[in-house]
């Protein structure tokens, strides 16, 4: 594939635009503006790079950036895109996973996209987007071979999912992470009762999830429920006796990991 | 801590045994015997190692050993111990998270404990016993003493616990490891309705348990419900219209993590 420089522009200074930033400029993309409501923030990011501008004003027709992305929270997108000035002839794209590309329409702008990078980000946490599957759509073919190639210059793992597609992939994505970290937050506080630490669990955790992925989750349950072992059900649920909520919870997953495995 | 050589049997030829016996050898410890009912499971694990006699008889009066191993399933460890005949003085000690170290005890038999390596085995896939959390406990405490010396010779990690703290242990694991799995298992099915793979997720679940570990499971809660956003959850239970089960769990957890972020 050849090598293209591209000239960027980023509405948003949060935790996605602060790691794509980087990483774009890495790659020997040029970002020209970073845009936050809160100029502050968008020093702070500039002063990590060369040659951006920060701005507090949504008016970028003087810009020399031809894809302009909009990378806040998932509520905002709208306000943004309603008072925005495009160069003309830009191409307008958003980070969300949630958002669907139409959000980004309005009179006079028909190029839009969605560079949508399947990752938790935390400031000053290093992260390694080789192998991060982005997903990109876009209204015309042209610009999603161009978010393609965008793509395919920071990751190997680029894939074309339509706003439908990234809907089940947010859904699938709440079930795997945040619901997991949840029930890793409820081994805590239960350990935590009795004086030992979450990490006591942590070789436990990290070969169930490897045993997961590599032989996937179906053949990879275990536990009582999984046995049929009620007499362990039963003590456990005992033990639980003082914690509806987790002994709900409890029961629940039981009976569904009986009927399923 | 000096290194001593201990003399070892095994009852039973499961995925516990298999790798427990060969990290013993490893170690400088001798296995004498190895008891499967079913002697071809014996051989198979025997021949793995030097000098060990795979038996189908539970007496083993005559043996060099001087602690024994039960390591069955929960549900035959009454049956192992009513039929089992010692050397006088021998040490017998069960290998399981749910099972009380009184379940060993019988007429006749003082010398009990436990050795529980909280990870989960599977047969052909080595593992790093050095960071595996041994937990041990002992009737007597000349014998907890050689329990941790035993244990501290294949880990780094070796921790007192009694049957109480054990079940502690056992139920957070069923919440951070069997209902996780489970977890992912749903995710799996979500994405295979649209021909999309598991494996999509992985950096993103991999990132997620990494943040639970570094800063806490409370402090890496995301997500709409941890966010408030009522109009993604809406949309994601009306995606799951057709999934009364995963409805169920993605509306309990959401009101959970509402209520506790």
């Amino acid at each position: 594939m050849k090598k293209s420089q591209h000239h960027l522009s980023f509405i948003g200074a949060g935790n996605v635009a602060w790691h794509l930033v980087q990483k774009f400029e890495t790659a020997g993309h040029t970002v020209h503006e970073i845009y936050s409501r809160n100029i502050a923030k968008a020093k702070a990011l500039a002063n990590q790079l060369s040659l951006v501008e920060p701005v507090d004003r949504l008016n970028f027709q003087e810009s020399k950036a031809r894809i302009f992305f909009i990378a806040v929270s998932d509520d905002a997108i709208d306000e943004v895109v309603s008072k925005l000035t495009l160069p003309p002839d830009a191409l307008l794209v958003h980070t969300s996973g949630s958002q669907p590309m139409s959000s980004l329409i309005q009179e006079g702008t028909t190029r839009v996209g969605v560079f949508y990078p399947l990752q938790t980000f935390s400031k000053g946490k290093p992260i390694d987007f080789s192998h991060i599957p982005i997903c990109v759509e876009a209204a015309h073919p042209k610009d999603l071979d161009l978010l393609q190639q965008l793509a395919g210059s920071i990751s190997q793992d680029v894939r074309v999912m339509n706003s439908e597609e990234r809907v089940v992939l947010h859904v699938a994505a709440v079930f795997a992470c945040n619901f997991t970290n949840y029930l890793l937050g409820i081994a805590e506080k239960i350990l935590a009762e009795h004086q030992i630490g979450l990490d006591v669990l942590q070789p436990l955790i990290t070969e169930t999830l490897q045993k997961a992925l590599e032989i996937g989750p179906q053949k990879a349950q275990t536990g009582p429920a999984a046995r049929g072992d009620m007499a362990t059900i039963q003590r456990h649920l005992e033990f639980l006796k003082n914690h509806e909520d987790y002994a709900t919870i409890y029961d629940l997953f039981s009976r569904h990991i009986a009927e399923n495995t």
